[in-house]
């Protein structure tokens, strides 16, 4: 049958386009030009100026033959040039890879390989460690230093300076190099705890999608004031450098996550957002009071990674402290899950509301396809709040894939659904709520335990700081969880007291039968090393 | 030169996706089932009941035979059912096509015999025009009585009724037959005012992406409570049937858009967003004093269409009511252009602020171009808020093209960028202003004359309801103004008083040379014909 909606009505260049986070940056430009866009230490800039400087970027790369193709990596903590990076990378056609900034030299050297890195940006603070890379590293990047006026002045590996190289670009609007959705705009590299990285490739649209979500998930309005706690290179900043810009807010950048600049920064320039790691919300918690008091009532925290302690929403929200849950992963453009708060949860005890916030809940509008699936059938489990499967999604804001390695792809991808590796339930309310990673489950006695269910209980016992339970190998019951614990400063708990509070506040088989104080190890991006607490389990 | 971002990381099941406003029904009834969705008189519906209407009429739809390619029409004001047909026509992959209620039967039978309808459902107060078009179409579509509680009850023209065919079908959710992100979602026909109208044909994608552009552009949060005065058959009403539901809001449906029940329905739902026609905003700023004390401070109340009179905005900006200025055609989705505001222009006097928040301003974030072309050439004119140009758009929110019309798809479409046939400036800070459709420009001794400024003169004479002018035939001047004016009730003014008037505000050249008292005359949609005045002109 001939179906006349479908005749004589394809793309044109009148109708068709492409969907690029950039777009934003030059919308807000040209919309609220004197608005204010950047702020470090004493360096302020406006929405203009931003504007200018990411096309002067863009058209020096252009004429250094950096395109479409090409990889700038930088390597850098939140500083303007790293924010610019986001703009004027893409402009010209290349593929931004901000790399973490807490890798060693061999596995810097092993991502410029892999990524093939064309150009480098480096700040100050880290040009050993890349110095170290590219001696290691078979590619010959240009190099770029970034000088920032707060970072290390005299530490400079490259050909020429960042500011130089703007010099070498014309500011006024370039012509994008950018030809469809598809093209690639990022490169990230997994922190695997064992293994290689692994590069997973992001397209503009997915940025652009992704960047649109943090703004309807956070119900953030125009004008924000955001705070630059979470790093840039975890997953671009989970698309704030885009969704800020979009909402013509101010980008506030901090060298050093912790807590005094944090809380500086937050009254000298009026914060009304910032996200971070669960590790950063207890330094929030855990500042002095006269630090603490500099938080506004009002102010909107967005975590992810682990599910923070309840404990930890609770004192937040004591404080005023809204906090959003989220949850994502690296091949998902950061968190594109959210516990949508319902009002209708308001009057609930303060203990009942920190546990549903607590909760990764549900897909970003954005999102084509979220469920909790049982990864041998790929049917999804019953909503039960019970039944444990593997978190999946689909859309598109999913990856393109890992650069170079089909078979992981494909293995991610298996079925057309991306495996997030992730265990969770699935609520009543269509909740989903992560139990654990596939490989974190203890299995005792062929009942399941989840370490965050055992952490979770720890944390709320107030000598405990930071808590990681694992498996350890036991005759009798397969597998029982081991707790590693690290106390915070002037509190004392033993072994036997930690027990014990754990006996009164859940099910006895899901208490740990050890418990080990100690700093706990942890990654390059602040997650705690559980392979390396393993290990030590086997020896206790 | 090989491009590895572009090789082994194309779209698989995992990582594409359709974009569709469908798709925001489907989270807001996930994450907030229990929320209210419609009101309308005594009815109340939640999301869950929302969605599931709209399942039940995707699958009665889908059993009988319609989906990609069918056509399903509606003639009906604002009722729940016309909410409900933008999102269960779509999901079961047919068209919608909604029909001004305005219209006349020959028209309506062009409409259904052009756009191929399958399916017509009409209110009970269209049902004897529906009739007469049904006897002159060549076409013989089901057709299903709309009952409305608060309708006529006894009209009934169809072989069922709305609530029979929703029996039909299963509230579980269907599985949607979109297939991709250009798939047909819309058929809206233009309000030409001469010569038969043009079928405009929407995408789901281009739909998704205006529905977040009213969002973004409104600033818009959770949970509005938005009152239906735009009616859904004006390019979709916007694109809020789906912009209100993403954002979890309550539509207050209307079945007749007049002072008291608009009055009422604000104060009783307590509506917080409205969009309308200067004709609707005249209605709020005329209304006696005792019903406009029912508006709340802070109505947010956005408005498109010909710019409304600075006199009607400063009116409302004195209650609090907050007007946002859009602009659009049917050809791009209605509004995706708004007059968004600086908060740098708070402390103008009152006039400077409601010139500016007349102007059109600049393009939502998600229109990939706008501007102001010399249409010969396709150059932009000088942001000089002096010269005039063609506003042009391109994107993904551009139409498809005109259903069955390549030429004039063509046309439009000529030199890359849609033709809209209006006449603007761009100021110098990039927003525009429109000074009028190219055929109503007014040419007297080779100056242009903008008819919208010379009614925006007229309408701050205190005894002006509505004023239009167009040209007059002149032997000296070539052409020269002539106003035709509606006086408010309880007013009088002369001929003489109001050139008089007008010659004190503005420049000579610009003051009409004829003044003539009466109705005017509107189209279907509400606009003034100017081409019958322009008829009545040459008879003066």
């Amino acid at each position: 049958m001939s179906n006349p909606f479908e005749e004589n009505l394809g793309q044109t260049a009148a109708n068709a386009g492409v969907q690029t986070p950039v777009q934003f940056l030059r919308h807000t430009a040209s919309v609220y030009p004197e608005k204010p866009a950047v702020v470090h230490g004493d360096y302020r800039c406006d929405y203009a100026q931003l504007y200018a400087r990411c096309n002067r970027l863009a058209s020096a790369l252009q004429q250094r033959g950096i395109g479409p193709g090409s990889t700038v990596s930088i390597i850098a903590p939140n500083v303007p040039a790293h924010l610019e990076a986001h703009f004027g990378v893409p402009m010209c056609g290349a593929v931004l890879n901000s790399i973490n900034i807490r890798l060693d030299a061999d596995t810097i050297a092993y991502i410029l390989d892999h990524g093939e890195c064309d150009l480098l940006l480096v700040d100050g603070q880290f040009a050993d460690v890349a110095a170290n890379a590219l001696a290691r590293s078979e590619r010959s990047p240009a190099v770029i230093d970034l000088v920032d006026p707060l970072g290390p002045q005299d530490k400079r590996i490259g050909e020429s300076t960042y500011e130089a190289l703007l010099d070498e670009g014309d500011p006024s609007p370039v012509d994008w190099r950018i030809d469809d959705n598809w093209q690639s705009l990022a490169l990230n590299y997994t922190s695997g705890t064992t293994g290689r990285p692994k590069g997973v490739v992001y397209h503009h649209l997915g940025a652009y999608q992704n960047a649109i979500g943090d703004t309807l998930a956070w119900d953030m309005q125009r004008h924000p004031v955001y705070l630059w706690t979470l790093p840039m290179f975890h997953c671009n900043g989970w698309c704030f450098p885009w969704a800020i810009t979009l909402q013509a807010g101010v980008h506030v950048c901090l060298r050093e996550v912790a807590a005094d600049p944090i809380l500086d920064a937050i009254e000298q320039h009026g914060v009304t957002h910032l996200c971070g790691a669960p590790i950063v919300l207890a330094m929030l918690v855990n500042a002095p009071a006269e630090q603490r008091a500099k938080i506004p009532p009002g102010l909107q925290v967005m975590t992810a990674g682990a599910a923070p302690p309840a404990a930890i929403i609770e004192a937040l929200e004591a404080m005023q402290v809204n906090v959003t849950q989220s949850y994502g992963l690296t091949e998902v453009y950061g968190p594109c899950v959210y516990c949508a708060w319902n009002d209708a949860w308001d009057d609930l005890p303060a203990g009942e509301r920190a546990a549903l916030k607590a909760r990764q809940g549900v897909p970003y509008p954005v999102l084509a396809g979220l469920d909790v699936l049982d990864p041998e059938s790929m049917e999804p489990v019953p909503a039960d709040g019970q039944s444990i499967g593997e978190v999946m999604f689909r859309g598109t804001v999913v990856m393109k894939g890992y650069l170079k390695d089909p078979e992981a792809t494909a293995e991610a991808f298996r079925g057309g659904w991306f495996h997030s590796g992730d265990l969770a339930v699935k609520h009543p309310n269509n909740y989903i709520e992560i139990k654990d990673r596939s490989k974190d489950i203890i299995i005792s006695g062929g009942e399941n335990i989840s370490s965050i269910e055992v952490e979770g209980a720890l944390f709320k016992h107030e000598a405990v700081m930071l808590a990681a339970v694992v498996a350890r190998p036991d005759d009798k019951w397969g597998e029982t969880p081991c707790a590693f614990v690290e106390l915070k400063e002037g509190h004392s708990a033993s072994a036997e007291e930690l027990i014990a509070f754990c006996r009164d506040n859940m099910a006895h088989f899901k208490v740990p039968k050890y418990v080990v104080f100690g700093e706990l190890p942890k990654t390059s991006t602040g997650k705690i090393q559980k392979f390396v607490l393993r290990q030590r389990a086997l020896e206790i």
